[in-house]
């Protein structure tokens, strides 16, 4: 591109340069890279004579090149001095051609440019050669002892231990262990210091899977790759440890977590992973809600789900159009029911009503179409019943208006492989049983605890919760030894004990000041106190604690100017039962892994510190770090070229420009720039070809 | 675009527009988009003043636009009259800094434009509100009548047989059905024109698959469906219809052909559809050459194949990784062994190399790239032996380099769980049992009949050959009734019976002028008529029959100067055993698709008037099109960052441009503009981002 412009600097001082006639001006041809080829027949712009430059444009007759004199396309009406004669008009649809084929020539030219580059650097990115290194592995990592309660191998070294300068450096750093690969475990891995600890990251897929955008890869708007980026390569970047396996215990007194991968043989072997830390990021499975014949359900939690609802939609078109087939049965084939209105069974209805609606027609034969009805079975009243009730209002009139059958206060009873059998209760209150043929089920209707986690439930002390391992708020497992085990994510959930904490805290300090607690009065500023200690501890509680004055005054009901010990419970009590559990969603789990590690840096950073000062190693947290709070960011939806949007109390929905606003969200929050493009990539592909109705 | 220029051009003949300085205008934000809010203070230029114009782009301070006076991007040193000042000079770098900022600006606003312009182009692409139309569906499509030889449905009539004018039309035109959705067949789909036959494709699987880029997809540097294109989406353009079924039988003489498809129920269905032209292109299946334990075995035929040789793969990556694996299993799981030296095997060790070479080390423990061994075994002396003897040391030379072995003269005898056991013949042809641990094994040793090609042999008189049916020139099936039943690609051979053919011709002749052949005595002109006969029945042949005076003196053994019977049938015999049978390859089914697509589209021109003379339909054939020539057109193959090329006889190998040709090639061969994008997209993004390493 200097070039370029050296050269037409060099015309514009000197000479005015020849453009061809209009026919050749306007074609392609006439593009900056021909300008490399202009030679200046004069090279002194003194000599008087002016002789137009020869384009030597291969095409382009020379005989022509040098008939008229009028400006080049980027210099226009140019004087070297004020002696020099007028150059003849050239009428200005003329100009506005030359122009125009200017600007193509350079669009061309940048983008040839641009491919070159690529292509050059394509060229840097293979490898030669074969792989001639000379590796170190310690003993102990290709043969690791035996040990613990059941007397397993202890992965105390790992063989990559040694793979490079930074890996040596973290060999000796306090193990921080962590399950899972979802958004909390991903989160917290990317906001760690590569250097402050030795990183292992354990879970039986190599990968994180972006869900909020699963529906779209159930009907191929996205492809499955698109939505998912190895665990491995995020990895790399924090000189951690990977290793495909499946957490089964963890032995707390000994510091070993359990884990099982399947072996050579097929078969599952187990081992201990040692960790001075350890991050509970397991998720959760399926709620099968106690529903018979779940098997002939599809469920949408991983990405080879969306590959097999995909498989498994094409099958049912292509059987419903067999000549066998009756027409019976192909209206049952083509019956498509998903069972949970919530945000993940809605978006899955509207992306495969978009599929059915906008590609299916062109290719299959119309009777399917006709013959085609989506059901959604809500237990609630209405679909999407976590968000604002005009949003959900909204996103009903838009099924109704698309044919999607939506069937509300409806509970499944059983599934069996042609239909579901469901009771509905009517305004009135009446239940009454009912049965819908079906093809395809989809179950989505919440989630449950992880076998793991149950385990882990029964062995510890303090824990209540019968669908997630409880934390305190700075995500502590409650019961396992302060500071060594984390649970973040939909496996786990915080403790909302605020009158418990806050009434111990008390009677220590009335027993320390030699009083009985039942005789303590609160005043106001003893409550101040009590309510500051409150908002740090639990955060989430500090919405309900604004007005300080009126709280005092409401439960103060004796009119004493002080509160009682009892009055106090009792405004704690009502606390904690308006504090309801996090929702178990992606933006939860995201949050608080950016939580742990932006703790786990500062840890790191006190910890040399603390040791001096002989802190014990379990209380550096509340000494280091702030509880976690949850910050609502809001909730969106996608519902069939429209979207829902609830973002910090502001509703709104709309059609495509808020499917482009829906899709920028989820662009942003993705997770690389891998995955990025192939979202674009994805969504222009569906725009030029459709989706691709194949199944393999 | 247009708007900006008309700017330019006003500021260009008026006044000199300000710019900024040069710390403004190197930024990106001096952008052509900038000029828009360009405001003239003057608006008439004739007032003398020339102040300078503002330029009130955000971010640029409106005090410094104003500051100094000189050219703008688009047009330095412009005076408007003779008696102008001149502008101060500005140096020739800072010129250079002004140029290259409006190219950034030109180029960020003609993306800018396109891609607004693709933005507005996606939003055209959704459909709104449900499908409402009227259906026609004839009765016969939804109940068809029972009948042929095993009483089953009849498709006559289809359920899309009405669904649009055109389709209404082909309705009773002939039935053209045609099995197979590959090379072949795809082939002949796409040359048919639309309206000449009711086109109906049978086929279990329902796309087409690019089968020369099949190894590419077994690690990833391209994605499964960039190599896939729905059937459906080929067959819509010919107004054609696909029904995803099986060939199970023929029924010759009520032209019906058996299919059977998976029903609602998951049980195999089979119905009759009745033809008047059937093309059976089924392909093949691999060839287990009678090995036993080909249950541990990869293949590589298919698009599912290449996803399960992925999972693979990736999975023993992993498990070698697992601290519970010993040494020795890891490198029995690391070693990769490919049995077959044919191009597919060639190529899948290519890719699998260049995978564990480009990405494995970035991303896995060093150890196992150490311990990673990829072995081929060839039964023949060299890998490639289809290709010259140049082009297939090349290959082996560079995988010596590249650390493959190459096991030659091995033959594999039994495929165990954890080893391979062959046997290596050695230069002295001593026989020798070796046995290789392994944890992969691809099976690529060549193709054999389909169960449904082995049933049609058996039925029919004339198929001798015990690998393929056997065609005659014109590719109709032997045995089956003249102009019925076509057969291309891997499941298809062209009879060579020259001798036979033109013996009988011969006699017959010979009878009808009341000579016995053996007294036939032929002369040099009547042996150039025979020649020519031949020429135009076997094109093959024609290679053989080039200097036709040789041939005659070579045979002509008694010197007579005439040929006798016996000397003729000789001559004719050799010719015969010159000619071998047709590659199974892409390329030559695609020609075989491609020349019925010609005669069925030249035979549906001619029947009306053939009809008229009375003309015999099965005798069409030969009246109206030549037989089938095979034109040879050149191998190639990809060895790793090299590939080989052997076109028209002309070999060449070399390195990463070879690769970039090779590339072009089959690029340029790819079915649809759809998998052409995909294809380069798979590029770029292997080279931005390198091969995911993820399994599911």
């Amino acid at each position: 591109m200097l070039r370029l412009q050296a050269l037409a600097g060099r015309a514009r001082t000197r000479a005015p340069t020849s453009i061809k006639p209009p026919g050749i001006a306007a074609r392609p041809s006439a593009t900056p890279s021909s300008l490399r080829n202009v030679r200046y027949a004069s090279d002194k712009a003194s000599n008087g004579s002016r002789r137009a430059p020869q384009v030597l444009t291969s095409g382009a007759r020379p005989t022509l090149a040098g008939r008229s004199r009028v400006p080049n396309f980027f210099s226009n009406r140019i004087t070297t001095d004020s002696t020099a004669k007028k150059p003849p008009k050239i009428p200005a649809s003329l100009r506005i051609v030359y122009k125009a084929a200017a600007w193509i020539g350079i669009f061309t030219f940048v983008s040839g440019a641009l491919v070159v580059g690529f292509f050059i650097f394509d060229a840097t990115t293979y490898k030669e050669g074969p792989f001639l290194e000379d590796i170190e592995v310690s003993e102990l990592a290709l043969n690791p002892r035996r040990g613990g309660p059941k007397n397993l191998p202890i992965a105390e070294h790992l063989v990559d231990d040694d793979d490079s300068e930074e890996k040596k450096e973290s060999k000796h750093k306090p193990k921080l262990v962590i399950l899972g690969t979802g958004w909390g475990s991903i989160a917290l891995l990317k906001g760690l210091n590569p250097d402050d600890y030795h990183i292992t990251i354990v879970s039986p897929s190599n990968y994180f899977l972006f869900t909020p955008m699963l529906p779209s890869a159930t009907v191929g708007t996205l492809e499955l790759r698109s939505l998912v980026e190895p665990v491995r390569r995020i990895v790399a970047g924090k000189n951690g440890h990977f290793i495909k396996g499946r957490a089964q215990d963890v032995e707390f007194s000994e510091k070993l977590v359990e884990i099982s991968g399947t072996g050579p043989d097929g078969k599952e072997h187990s081992f201990y992973l040692p960790y001075d830390k350890l991050v509970i990021g397991v998720g959760s499975v399926t709620n099968p809600h106690g529903v018979k014949g779940l098997e002939h359900c599809h469920f949408l939690k991983d990405i080879t789900d969306a590959r097999l609802i995909r498989n498994s939609v094409i099958r049912n078109l292509e059987t419903a159009v067999l000549p066998t087939t009756s027409d019976e049965e192909r209206r049952r084939l083509l019956s498509f029911v998903i069972c949970g209105g919530g945000p993940t069974g809605v978006e899955f209805a509207a992306e495969l009503y978009d599929m059915l609606n906008e590609d299916l027609t062109c290719f299959f034969p119309k009777i399917l179409r006709s013959e085609i009805s989506v059901h959604v079975i809500q237990s609630r009243g209405h679909i999407l019943n976590t968000y604002d009730e005009a949003l959900s209002r909204y996103a009903e009139t838009r099924f109704a208006k698309d044919q999607v059958d939506v069937l509300t206060n409806s509970r499944v009873k059983e599934v069996q492989s042609d239909k579901i059998l469901f009771t509905q209760k009517d305004d009135d209150g009446n239940l009454s049983t009912k049965e819908l043929p079906m093809g395809f089920c989809l179950w989505s209707t919440g989630i449950g605890q992880t076998e793991f986690c149950n385990k882990l439930a029964k062995k510890l002390d303090g824990q209540h919760n019968k669908h997630a391992l409880e934390t305190d708020a700075h995500l502590r497992l409650v019961g396992a030894p302060l500071g060594d085990v984390y649970c973040i994510g939909d496996c786990s959930t915080i403790q909302n004990n605020v009158s418990e904490h806050i009434v111990t805290f008390l009677r220590t300090l009335a027993w320390e000041k030699g009083k009985s607690p039942e005789d303590m009065q609160i005043s106001f500023s003893d409550w101040r106190q009590v309510a500051k200690r409150v908002k740090a501890r639990f955060p989430q509680a500090a919405d309900h604690l604004r007005r300080l004055d009126r709280l005092f005054e409401e439960y103060d009901k004796d009119r004493s100017g002080t509160l009682d010990f009892g009055e106090l419970h009792e405004l704690l009590r009502q606390i904690d039962s308006k504090l309801t559990s996090l929702p178990a969603t992606a933006q939860r789990a995201h949050q608080q892994g950016q939580y742990l590690a932006r703790k786990f840096n500062s840890i790191a950073r006190a910890a040399p510190g603390m040791a001096l000062n002989q802190v014990d190693y379990g209380d550096l947290d509340e000494a280091v770090y702030r509880a976690f709070e949850y910050k609502h960011l809001g909730s969106l939806a996608y519902i069939g070229n429209a979207a829902i949007f609830d973002i910090n109390g502001l509703n709104f929905s709309g059609g495509l420009l808020a499917v482009y606003l829906w899709r920028s969200i989820y662009f942003a929050q993705s997770v690389s720039l891998r995955t990025r493009i192939l979202l674009a990539m994805d969504w222009s592909k569906r725009a030029l070809f459709g989706r691709d109705l194949m199944n393999f």
